[in-house]
């Protein structure tokens, strides 16, 4: 924190407090990072601004390698998230106008996995409402069967995933980015294949559709568009972009972990229950030169 | 759903079915809307447009009382949101600027409540992992401990609290709007006093601070304002907006909830665990001529 903001924080005392306890601990010493690959980083340019995306081969190997190939092909490249729910998903991707779509094929559903032995799955909350239990493989937000045998990425704000008709198959090219409180109950039934990793605030600008018209914004002229998907590997190494996020293998992530678990500071006259809902830890990565 | 969208739905029908799921839900059959009292609905102006909040006197009478005045006196008219941190809260109103903040008395906390005998909390979910039970009063999210006997308003999207600093009664007017998933463990330690109804869309657009300064935006000619704040009931009858919420205490509502817990689409090839998250339920008001 610099001192600017420490001198404000002293004149507008009443309000520090709080929003200094999230903040604290996503800077918390010894916290240790990962550098993202480049095979699974993602530019993606929207009228607001640069989103940036980590792709997920483990989970959802199909799904990437179908989604890195129509970044190439520039496929999303000008068109737009025409489906909004605000506190739900921004929904874009879809080619049927281009009139192409045919020559992209479905994919197979790939909705949960068993980990290779060599994959770690740092806990998080046993006992969670929705899953036996959470943690994180690799900065994304996952969970498991009570048999701990059955992994699957769970649905948080950020989540990408590839939207789909009833099918499970189904899916091909439209993708959806959660903006609101986790919609957990989609869980285990969708291809979720990424995270954003930089720029939700962007995201969180995308242009609405209306709640009694599904998010479907009716007039394309108003929605948010895609103007570049760039895959990092793709870029020339010298002017290539670097994109990291906390190492949730590391001591410094379980630390960070048992603070918010265990909240000790005297700001809390009620003390929270000593749960965690694994959504709702701070998870954005940053990206540098 | 107009028949344009659906035929929109036809030509992208990869996606249509999984957006179709909450909203459905939201345009049920029966679902009955209760009039917001204009002593309790308040219309904030902000850069971004209008934005609608419900103030809840049940669970926070003094910080309502206290609101209700600061509205009157025109207190917030031309305060930014200072400090943003994007997922998490959106926090203005601090008046210390203004050099008169001594004459704004304190609020005593009020973070927790015992109910009147005549007021419904509608259950939505027992052993939720932060609280005994959750639930709606008048279309609030709630919570109540394993007696049943202490309620209080939980942290959800929209909700609208009072900041502070560590001690328990030093908020005065300070305050924020949660704009992330649902920071609970900040249930019983605030004095939530309201939601946004209305404008949720709005509230996302405003502009985010530096996570890496706790989200304090250091150049103030950057940061979201709030143009004007009005009490409907301040406003003429004939000229005045009127706002509806869903009525939680409804039959319609019941089965909303009914819908979401046991998912029966054919969607789900994995049926969701028959569990609900409070904050999850899509609970937008509507504000009409």
């Amino acid at each position: 924190m610099t001192s600017r903001s420490l001198e404000k924080c002293r004149i507008r005392f009443f309000a520090c407090l709080l929003i200094l306890l999230p903040a604290v601990s996503l800077a918390a010493d010894n916290l240790t990072w990962r550098q993202v690959d480049p095979e699974n980083l993602v530019f993606m340019e929207i009228g607001e601004g640069r989103v940036t995306l980590e792709l997920n081969p483990l989970f959802a190997p199909r799904t990437v390698e179908q989604f890195r190939q129509l970044v190439r092909d520039r496929f999303y490249d000008g068109l737009s998230f025409y489906r909004v729910l605000d506190g739900f998903v921004a929904q874009g991707g879809d080619g049927s106008d281009l009139g192409e779509l045919s020559l992209v094929p479905l994919i197979k559903a790939e909705f949960e996995t068993e980990l290779p032995a060599d994959v770690r799955f740092k806990t998080v909350q046993r006992g969670d409402l929705f899953a036996a239990e959470t943690g994180f493989i690799d900065g994304f937000a996952a969970a498991s069967d009570a048999a701990g045998k059955i992994y699957w990425l769970t649905h948080c704000p950020g989540t990408v995933a590839m939207a789909r008709g009833d099918g499970a198959d189904s899916s091909r090219t439209d993708f959806y980015i959660v903006i609101g409180q986790a919609p957990r109950y989609l869980d285990r039934n969708m291809n979720v294949f990424g995270r954003v990793i930089e720029g939700m605030d962007l995201v969180q600008r995308i242009q609405r559709g209306r709640t009694d018209e599904n998010g479907i914004i009716q007039d394309e002229t108003r929605s948010s568009r895609i103007r570049k998907m760039t895959l990092a590997s793709d870029i020339p190494k010298d002017e290539r972009l670097s994109a990291f996020v906390v190492d949730t293998n590391s001591g410094g992530f379980e630390r960070l972990l048992e603070d918010r678990r265990n909240r000790k500071q005297k700001f809390f006259h009620n003390k929270p229950p000593e749960v965690l809902d694994v959504c709702q830890v701070p998870m954005a990565g940053r990206v540098t030169k």
